[in-house]
């Protein structure tokens, strides 16, 4: 049997500018359940990553709104409660998909704490936007009593801008294996992982810091031994030269190839960048290849007959 | 190797009239997993329950200022995010405190469903306040609007009133014997689960409902065959005649002796009398035994030196 991991962007949850209510977030998750469902009935031992973007800046602002009665919540708690919040959709709504066709199998989400190094080089340079837009003086005010960085937001104010470490280790690894050999369909790293970092005595504590869910999905594929690594966006292929007269799609890149297209600028940063990396991460250090693709194509990608595909 | 489920209250992480940050929860759980790790180094295999009355209760105001923005989520939903925030700094600080004593254990916490009937007399009667505090009028026209239950709540406004039925079936229950069975310290049915219910066609659904934590407990404690249940709360034993002159604590009650006491009047609602009742359907059920204790005399309550015991 083929072991899968499967990553899921946020957006599969709340796309813009819809209402962020938990009904439409069951919903959207219906259909994406619906072809995970699939791969279930196909025979994959599916594993499942999902991105929070959406869920944790509504969160953030959330709590900013209150926050003269309820202090905010540092990062990895608010991670914490959307790998709560989404991995609970999405079990029970993939639950429900599998109960429609007769089928009983067991899932479960765990949470799940990501390992990355203090000294990452990431937490010298912040730069991913969370969180709400202040106003110039706030912002200053910001960095000065809490340490944040903030920074200006393409003319739509200030944000605070994070790191974004390399993931290192998953510390619940062993349950997760655990619970994958045991036929569990597990849902983990939600969110990219909740990010904990070790002081000198190995003791752990979590980091403001934001990991890249397509780089933790790698790692946690690498950790299970996963068969293949899939990354699913919103279109069918990732492309070389995308949105010009020339475009085109890849079908089979080898790791050195995407190497090149990515030194070539192929691909944009915080979009396909990271999901080509991942890939390449993983098809490099594990020997099995990585598919990006999207969800209405998973199943032929997975046959090889579409979506890209990044080999040794 | 004596297999235990522990409770502990939600209050074990925010005090009355502590300001509720992320940092206060984790520094009150330092003691609570400081002896939950001398249960560990005794040899007990542990499974970690939590309640989250006041950190539902946080939630459910929060979103009630921000929801000109952010629509609230359903009880559910918000149960499943405590589950992540509360279950995260246990797993956590429990991590840490076996590193701290060269201990290397596995740790995870589970996302759990807790299934209850539809049919519960529960929804019949409302009587669980959650939430926040409105005036006459916003109340009734959430009840319009709504479909909620308010209740006038000692003078201090109106609150909204949800079902607290009987927990009857946990959906992760097979996950979770694998990982205790495996060597994994589990944390599981944070906040007494979170409420699912089935529809006609067997379809999991969440309600508007809060399980009692202990109820859950019990149900939890059963399913995987503990050896026992151990029930934490303020005080080192329950009480008869609890703060009247002829007080005297309870050492060791059957299930008998205990229904009389429940008769009799001798249990507070919402305090005492869930978790006797708790102990009582745990021992019965069972024919194991059920303790309630205070966390300082966990270890010598197990040893049956404290506490009050519930035999069958």
């Amino acid at each position: 049997m083929k072991r899968i991991v499967v990553a899921i962007g946020g957006n599969a949850l709340n796309k813009p500018n819809e209402k962020p209510t938990a009904e439409i977030m069951e919903k959207n998750l219906l259909s994406t359940t619906s072809y995970l469902a699939d791969l279930v009935e196909d025979g994959y031992e599916l594993i499942i990553t999902h991105g929070n973007g959406p869920q944790v800046g509504n969160l953030l602002v959330q709590q900013d709104m209150s926050k003269d009665v309820f202090p905010p919540f540092p990062i990895d708690v608010n991670d914490a409660m959307t790998q709560g919040s989404i991995g609970y959709l999405i079990t029970q709504t993939l639950n429900n998909e599998l109960l429609k066709r007769g089928k009983r199998r067991d899932i479960a989400c765990v949470l799940t704490q990501i390992v990355v190094d203090k000294e990452d080089e990431g937490f010298l340079h912040p730069s991913k936007p969370v969180g709400p837009f202040y106003d110039e003086k706030t912002a200053k005010e910001l960095e000065r009593t809490k340490g944040w960085t903030v920074k200006e937001d393409a003319g739509r104010g200030f944000r605070r801008v994070v790191p974004s470490p390399i993931p290192l280790d998953v510390l619940e690894i062993e349950p997760i294996r655990e619970m994958i050999n045991d036929g569990t369909i597990v849902v983990a790293a939600g969110g990219g992982g909740i990010p904990v970092a070790r002081d000198e005595r190995g003791m752990i504590k979590g980091v403001e810091a934001v990991i890249d869910k397509d780089r933790a999905s790698a790692l946690l594929a690498k950790l299970i031994d996963a068969d293949a690594l899939v990354i699913l966006t919103g279109v069918d292929h990732a492309y070389i030269n995308f949105g010009k007269k020339d475009q085109r799609e890849l079908k089979v890149v080898t790791v050195e190839e995407g190497k090149m297209l990515i030194d070539a600028g192929h691909f944009a940063k915080g979009s396909m960048l990271p999901k080509i990396e991942s890939a390449i991460e993983f098809a490099s250090r594990t020997g099995k290849e990585a598919i990006i693709t999207s969800l209405e194509k998973v199943d032929l990608a997975l046959r090889g007959k579409s979506g890209t595909r990044i080999i040794p």
